[in-house]
């Protein structure tokens, strides 16, 4: 039988991870019980978030713990079953770890199609970050038509949905991302209505040129100095959607807090948080729309694979560095 | 025929405002021109809100200028009048500004009766202070009965009726205030369920005691350090009313934004700014409430007096300091 290699935490980090945050291990793979199933894990997702759960902090969702499997979303194949709602061939979609192969009831698994959809869509843009994209925009940033919208992190696999469902329900959108391709892909590619460069640009200059009246709604996955530049310039009755905040994950030291946190009192604008996990229950309509979308070519999905589950930490990194365009996947064993 | 003695605005302050901020001066009344009337201002109204309007900066209203009269909520009578709506002997509240006499032609004007209400009551309880508890706690806080209230600023004009307005809905109110008096007086003459000194108290320890469950909803007055440890004690849904920042207001250096607004994601929470202007069309309603409250007993309102409108800058400075307890008021001309 073949040996599960699995990636599993070693040391809290401080800051960015390092070679001691995580260790590949090899293990056997247990028998399966009444009532469970095998799957060979395809591809794992690499999301932002993933660097909180590393944090011995109260969240949303308890941190990983020590030797404990890297948490993480992936998709594969179920290759035995003793469970008569997964079937040997399935393909599913589930909470599987960094890890190749992984035994399970089944809770918390749906089954996925790859004859709608690749594999790692189901990760993306019909996954997590899809779904987070659509509920945040859509419910939380109570988005109506004509309004103007800025998003951050803008080629993500969030904010790239987030924009294009802005541009579909007929708002000027405006995206903010990291250097001169990505920014072109925005608008040529996803057909936002401009793109700011924070690398290079005048990020305030840019966002009072591209929003004369203001920000009607502004959904943020970076914080820092971007969010005090969007706060700076917000419409009255202004919405902004605190999505995550990637600039501050890997801090040393505290959080900054958004300094124009009082344009809130003078645009009688709001600022609220979320956790995709509340709209688990609509996750299906959406996934629905979405695909819809997709098949009529108005929503563009990108995925950035890369391979190798013994490169899992320094494909991490491209999260934080920006290297990587769309949807980071990781390719942990072959089909 | 009397001279007019009007405080002018002379000098933006960097931080705390100082004796070259103000200027007193003596100057002729103006003849009544056609549907004209002239007040004695008794009573302007200090306000917090004061110290944003010396800066140069955008704002929801525009700043007062250099050698313009200070602008402020005043309550007087009318001595002549060439208008049918205002007559001799009324008593009205409006943006008298800092001075003695006005001549205006009854824009932004209302009567109020001193019968139901001794004067200085019309520029807090049932004033522009009462009227931003009762909407922001009520409609931005979205209050429910039941709920765990914070409030800031709880011994000031705002407070003290956010507070009290929380109790009669039948919440758990607790208060943070400076110094053991006026933690006594939010519990004991008030019935705050608990009060937290911020001079002396350790804060968080405290409002992690007051606040087993978390906070439904923090009404914000002060901003800083305070703002901080609400956001670090949220409840899921918690909703947070930015009101104002008095801990930031006399900044020299950049305010500090809450570093801990990540618990909005957390707590899927939100923080929404709020300025009173506007609720004006709700202002009547308003007001018969809170004086159907008052005259009940179950709203109780404060003010602290000081007397002559050359004192006002020392008195300002007593919304810093914390020297008040309840509305502050300064009397500017003899009844």
């Amino acid at each position: 039988m073949a040996q599960n290699k699995q990636l599993v935490l070693k040391k809290r980090p401080v800051g960015l991870p390092n070679k001691d945050t995580w260790v590949l291990i090899e293990s056997n793979i247990p028998e399966l019980k009444e009532g469970e199933f095998l799957i060979k894990c395809e591809y794992i997702s690499l999301d932002p978030a993933m660097r909180g759960w590393l944090n011995d902090t109260r969240s949303y969702i308890p941190p990983v713990q020590i030797d404990e499997v890297m948490r993480a979303g992936g998709v594969g194949k179920v290759i035995t079953s003793n469970n008569p709602d997964f079937k040997e061939g399935d393909h599913v979609y589930g909470q599987t770890g960094v890890q190749q192969y992984i035994v399970t009831d089944g809770k918390g698994y749906h089954k996925v199609d790859p004859s709608l959809a690749p594999l790692p869509i189901y990760l993306g843009t019909l996954g997590m970050p899809g779904m987070t994209a659509y509920f945040g925009i859509l419910e939380v940033g109570e988005l109506k038509e004509g309004d103007t919208v800025l998003v951050s992190g803008a080629a993500g696999a969030v904010g790239s949905v987030v924009g294009q469902i802005a541009k579909i329900k007929n708002c000027k959108v405006i995206g903010i991302a990291g250097g001169a391709d990505k920014c072109k892909y925005l608008v040529d590619v996803l057909g936002f209505d401009g793109a700011i460069d924070y690398k290079n640009d005048d990020i305030k200059a840019k966002i009072k040129e591209y929003f004369p009246k203001g920000i009607d709604v502004y959904f943020d996955n970076v914080g820092g100095e971007i969010l005090d530049a969007a706060l700076g310039r917000l419409a009255m009755h202004a919405r902004i959607v605190i999505c995550g905040a990637i600039s501050q994950y890997n801090n040393t030291t505290a959080v900054k807090g958004p300094a124009n946190y009082l344009s809130l009192l003078v645009s009688r604008a709001s600022m609220k948080g979320m956790v995709v996990f509340d709209y688990a229950k609509d996750y299906g309509k959406a996934a629905q729309q979405m695909g819809q979308w997709m098949m009529q070519g108005k929503l563009k999905s990108k995925e950035d694979i890369y391979e190798g589950i013994e490169n899992f930490h320094e494909t991490f990194l491209r999260l934080f560095s920006g290297e990587k365009m769309g949807k980071l996947v990781l390719k942990v064993s072959e089909d």
